[in-house]
C-alpha cells in the first residue's frame, strides 16, 4: 500500500496530499520527522515562527495488532530547547494515521493569531474544521467535546491551553483505545508549535479503513508469536503488567539515583509511598485498572487507570517519570497527590516531567516550601490560567532557575532530565548530555544496561549501542518497554520489518538506519547552533556529591566528545 | 608606577595583592576583563557558580584629569548571555582605583548564601567589610549608608536587590562625582554575579592617593589641548552638554529606527515629548542640571541632573537607551514618566535598556496596554520586590518572550537591543548580531557612521573598524563620546598613551590590540558554544517590514559569516 504524506498549509494554502516519495519509503515514527526537518526546517527559524515545521507520523510499523508497535512520534524544531526535537506516545492516533494509509502529517505555517482548528482525517480526506468553541478549552473537555462531534471511535492529538498558550513545555495528548487523552507527546513543547499553528486538534477517523500488511498471514503469525514472547518473560508478561513502570521505583531509589527535592538527594524517605507494589496494591483495592494497554494489541500493558478511594477515575495511567519528578523531586510521597498533579497537568497539557523538575527548582529557590501539596496544586492551576507565575513555570526548568538566580538546574540543552539522577545512574548521564533531543531518557535508557550504573568507564559503549537501537525503535514505532524481548531477539524485529512492510532489512541495517538518523537529528542541531559545549550536564552535577552514595558525575569528558565518532561520513543522507 | 592586581577570594580564603603581570602590563579596562577570562574562567561554569570570575578593571589611562579617560570596566561570564560580557561605565571608581595604583580587581568562589559583603579598598590596603545590615538595601540607600560609613568622598561600585537576587539583567552601579549612584555597569547581569558571590558592594577610598603620570608635565598639556579640542567641535563642545546623549533622539526617529511599541514601529508620535531639546528645556527651566560631567574631568559633560516640577532632584541623568527602551518602546511620551522609572531601575539595580526591553514584550504579550505608565511602574516595583512576575522580567527580555510564547523578541544572544531598530539603522544590525556581548550598542555604535544607514552593502568594513576603535577605546578607559575628536585625531590617544603609561604605541598598535581583544573575547564565547548561528538578529526583523519606512534587515548573511575574518591567527596571545 503506497503511503500518502499530507502538507497542510495554515497559513491557508490549502492541504496536499503526495505519495511518500522513495527516499522515506523505508522510514517512519522519528525516522520520518528527524528526517523532514534536518531537510526542510531553518534550523534558525524561531520555533513559533510560521516556518517551523509539524510533523506527525506513525511508525512505520503501526497499523497492525502486532504488540507494542503502534507508536506515534510527532517532531518540530523545539520552544524548549531551540534543537530538533521527537517525542513519541502510544495511543491509538498511530495505528488510525497507519490504517488510513498516512505516512505523515506536515504542518506549515500558521492560522490567524486566535483561530483555533482541527484537522479532520479520515477516508473522505483531510479537511479543516473550525474549532473556535473549543479555544482555550482543557484536554478532557476537547476530547469529549471531540468525539461527541466527530465519533466516539475517532483518535485525537490535542493541544491544550498551555500550547494554545505557547508555553516551551506544552505537550500534545493522544487518545488511548478508551478515548481518555493521556498518551503525552511529552517533551519538548510540541503543543506550544501546534498552538503558535492555530492548530488545537487532530481528529482521525479511520471508520471503513483497513491496513494490508505486505504478508497478511506471516503477520497474523508474527502478532501472535510476538506476544506469546512478551508475554512469557517476566518482566514484560508479569512485572510491567502488574506494577506499571514504576516497578523501577524501588530499585533506582536504592541505586541512590531518584532525583529528591529538586536533585539534592538520591534516595527519599517516602519512596515506599510512591512504588509499583504500592501503585499496584492501590489500584486493585479500589478497583482501578492495571495491566492496562495504551496500543492496539499490546500486551505489556504498562499503562493503568488510576481511581480515587471512592474508585472514581483520577487519571489514566500513572507512570514512573511523573511519580519521580512530581513526587519525589517535590517532597511529595503520596500517589493520589501525585495523580491529583499528573491529570491537572494531563489537562493544561504541560508535560508531567518538566513542570516537577520546574516546580522543584522553584521551590529550592524559596517560592514554597518541598512538600506543600496544595500549594503544588495551585502552582500547577497557574499555568493553566496563564498568570504570569503559571506562565515562568509553563517556561520550563531552566526558565525557572534563570529567574531564581540558581545554578541547580536539572537541564540539559534547557531541558530537564527524568527521573534518573545521573550521577548515580551514570550512563543517564551519557544520554541526557548527548541525545539531541536535550535530557531526554527514552533517547537510551540506560538504567535498563547490564553495566555497573556507577562506573564512569563503562558506559559509553553500552549507552551509544543504545541510542541506535532506540532510535531505529522510535523509527518502526516499537515500544522501548518491548526491548528485553525484541532487542534480545533481534530476528523478530526484521521478521516484523519483512512481514508488515516487505522490506528485507537486517537488524545491521537497521541499527545503520538508526545511527543515520542520529546524524541528522545532530545535523540539525549543529546548524541550530549547538556544539559540544551543549554536550555536558551542568556543573553541580560535576562536583556536588550526591547523598546516600556521594557519587558525583564523572564519566570522562572524552567519552562525552567521542560519542558520536561513529560512521560519521557519508551518513546523512 | 607598577600597576597592582588584588585577588579576592569570597569563599573565605583571603585576599592577595600582586604586581601586574608583565603580559597584563599594558591592558586596562576592557582588554583586561576579556583577557583575564578568557584565560582563568571555565567557559562551560555556570555563570553564578562560584568559579565565575568578576574583574573590574579602570581603562589603561585612568588616574588623571584628561577629559572622558576615567571609565571602568567590569567583566565576567554573563548570567544573561551565557557568553563574555564587559560593561563599562563613567563615575568615579575607576580614577580612584588608578589612585591607588590598582589595575584590577579580581573575584572568587563566593561567600556563604545570605552573606553581604563590602570590599573596602584604601591605602592601607584591601579589606572585606560585612555589610549585613545593608542587605537587600536599594541603590541609593546603600550609597548613602556606605558614605556615611567610610566617608563622604569614597567611591562607590554597588549591587542593588536585584543582584542579591542574582537576576540576569541585574547592573553594578558606580557613584558620580557627587556620590550619586547612577553611572551603570549595565548590561548583561554583572550585578548578578556580584550577588551571587556575596558581594553587595567595592568603596574605594583614595584619600592620600596621588596618581603619577609617566611624563606629568606633558600629560597636563595634553589634558589642556584635549579639553580644549573637544570644547571646540560642536558635537563634544555644544550638543553633548546641552541636550545630553538624547540629543540622538529625533534623528533616530527620523530615520525610522526608534524601537516603539516593541519594535513594531520605528518612529513615535510622542517623540518630541521625549527629545534631546525638551529635556534641556525642562532641565533648564526647572533649575536641574545638564552639562554635567559623570567622570573626574570630563568636559563633554553629556550627563544632566534631571529634577521635578518642583526642582527636586530625580535622576542622575537621563539618558538616550533609557528614554528610547522606557520611553518610546512602551508607548510612554513623557520624560517625567521615563525619568520616574528610571529612579526606580537604577535605584533596585537592573538595567533600564533590558527591562524597557522586557516591558515591551510583555506589552505585545498581553499583560498591560502600551501607555500604562501607571502599570509599568508597578511592573518595575516588582521587579525589587522578587515576585514571581518580578523575577520574570527580571529575567530579561529573552525570558519574558518564552513565557509568553512569543517570537517577535528584539535580542541577540539572549540580550535586548539598545535604542537603535537595526532593520533602519543596519549598521547596527551588524554589532547586535557580531558583539561577543549580544545585542550592544557601545561595541559599535554605526550610528555615527558616515556611511547610509539604510544601505545594506556599506555596512561591513566600517562597522567592522569601529569595532576595533571602540575595543581599544574600552581598553584605555576612553569614553567613545570623544570619538568625533579622539578617532578623528588618533595622534592625541597616541600622546595620551605615551604621556600617561610611558608606552610608545601607534594607532595602529592600539588597533591591533583591540583586534587581539575581540578575538579573545569570541574564543571564550565559541568554547562556552557560540557559533554562527548565535551571530544572527531575530527571524522577524528579516521579514517584517518596518514602519514608517518599510525596511527589513537585509545585510547579506556573507557579511555576518566574514565580520571576524581580521588577523585571525596568533590573535589571541
Amino acid at each position: 500500500m503506497a503511503r500518502k504524506i499530507v502538507e497542510i498549509d495554515l497559513s491557508g494554502h490549502g492541504i496536499r496530499v503526495e505519495e511518500c516519495p522513495e527516499d522515506l519509503r523505508l522510514l517512519g515514527g522519528r525516522g520520518l520527522t528527524s528526517t523532514s526537518i534536518q531537510r526542510e526546517t531553518d534550523p534558525l527559524c524561531h520555533p513559533l515562527a510560521p516556518e517551523n515545521l509539524l510533523v506527525i507520523a506513525p511508525g512505520l510499523l503501526a497499523g497492525t495488532g502486532l504488540s507494542s508497535a503502534n507508536r506515534l512520534s510527532a517532531g518540530a524544531k523545539s520552544p524548549l530547547t531551540g534543537g530538533i526535537k521527537e517525542a513519541n506516545s502510544g495511543g491509538t492516533a498511530a495505528f488510525k494515521l497507519a490504517r488510513l494509509g498516512i505516512a505523515a502529517l506536515k504542518f506549515r505555517g500558521a492560522a490567524p493569531r486566535g483561530r483555533c482548528l482541527g484537522l479532520r482525517v479520515s477516508r473522505e480526506g483531510c479537511r479543516l474544521e473550525d474549532l473556535g468553541f473549543l479555544a482555550g478549552k482543557g484536554i478532557y473537555q476537547t476530547a469529549e467535546a471531540l468525539r461527541e462531534r466527530f465519533g466516539a471511535r475517532v483518535g485525537l492529538i490535542i493541544a491544550g491551553p498551555a500550547g494554545e498558550m505557547r508555553m516551551s513545555t506544552a505537550c500534545l495528548s493522544v487518545t488511548d483505545p478508551e478515548g481518555e487523552p493521556c498518551r503525552n507527546l511529552g517533551r519538548g513543547g510540541l503543543g506550544a508549535v501546534a498552538g503558535a499553528k492555530g492548530l488545537k486538534a487532530v481528529i482521525i477517523d479511520d471508520e471503513g479503513a483497513e491496513f494490508r500488511p505486505h504478508d497478511p498471514e506471516a503477520t497474523k503469525a508474527l502478532i501472535r508469536d510476538f506476544a506469546a514472547r512478551l508475554k512469557a518473560h517476566p518482566v514484560t508478561g508479569e512485572k510491567f503488567p502488574k506494577y506499571g513502570t514504576a516497578m523501577t521505583l524501588m530499585n533506582v531509589n536504592k541505586l541512590g539515583g531518584l532525583p529528591t527535592r529538586n536533585f539534592s538527594a538520591g534516595s527519599f524517605e517516602g519512596a515506599e509511598g510512591l512504588s509499583g507494589d504500592r501503585l499496584y496494591e492501590t489500584i486493585s483495592s479500589r478497583g482501578g485498572q492495571y495491566a492496562h494497554g495504551c496500543m492496539p494489541g499490546c500486551v505489556i500493558r504498562c499503562s493503568n487507570k488510576y481511581v480515587d478511594p471512592a474508585g472514581k477515575a483520577v487519571v489514566g495511567s500513572l507512570d514512573f517519570e511523573t511519580i519521580g519528578l512530581l513526587g519525589a523531586n517535590l517532597g511529595l510521597g503520596d500517589l493520589d497527590q501525585v495523580a491529583e498533579l499528573n491529570k491537572l497537568c494531563n489537562d493544561i497539557g504541560v508535560d508531567t516531567m518538566e513542570t516537577g523538575a520546574a516546580l522543584g527548582v522553584l521551590a529550592e529557590g524559596g517560592l514554597f516550601a518541598f512538600g506543600d501539596f496544595p500549594r503544588v496544586r495551585d502552582l500547577i492551576q497557574e499555568i493553566g490560567q496563564g498568570t504570569p507565575l503559571g506562565r515562568l513555570i509553563g517556561s520550563g526548568a531552566a526558565a525557572c532557575g534563570r529567574a531564581y538566580g540558581l545554578d541547580r538546574v536539572p537541564t540539559v540543552k534547557g531541558q530537564s532530565m527524568a527521573a534518573y539522577d545521573p550521577r548515580a545512574i551514570k550512563g543517564l548521564g551519557l544520554t541526557y548530555a548527548l541525545s539531541p533531543m536535550g535530557a531526554d531518557h527514552t533517547a537510551g535508557n540506560a538504567i535498563t544496561l547490564a553495566v555497573d550504573p556507577t562506573d564512569p568507564r563503562v558506559q559509553l559503549e553500552a549507552v551509544r549501542e543504545l541510542h541506535w537501537k532506540y532510535t531505529a525503535l522510535d523509527t518502526l514505532g516499537i515500544c522501548i518497554f518491548t526491548g528485553r524481548v525484541s532487542l534480545a531477539n533481534p530476528e523478530l524485529i526484521e521478521q516484523a520489518v519483512r512481514v508488515i512492510t516487505g522490506w528485507a532489512a537486517s537488524w545491521a541495517e537497521l541499527l545503520e538506519l538508526g545511527k543515520r538518523i542520529l546524524h541528522r537529528e545532530r545535523d540539525f542541531n549543529r546548524r541550530a547552533g549547538f556544539t559540544a559545549a551543549h554536550d555536558r550536564l551542568p556543573g553541580f552535577m560535576l562536583r556536588e556529591a550526591l547523598p546516600p552514595n556521594h557519587e558525583v558525575f564523572d564519566v570522562p569528558q572524552a567519552d562525552l566528545d567521542s560519542f558520536y565518532d561513529f560512521d560519521r561520513e557519508g551518513q546523512l543522507d
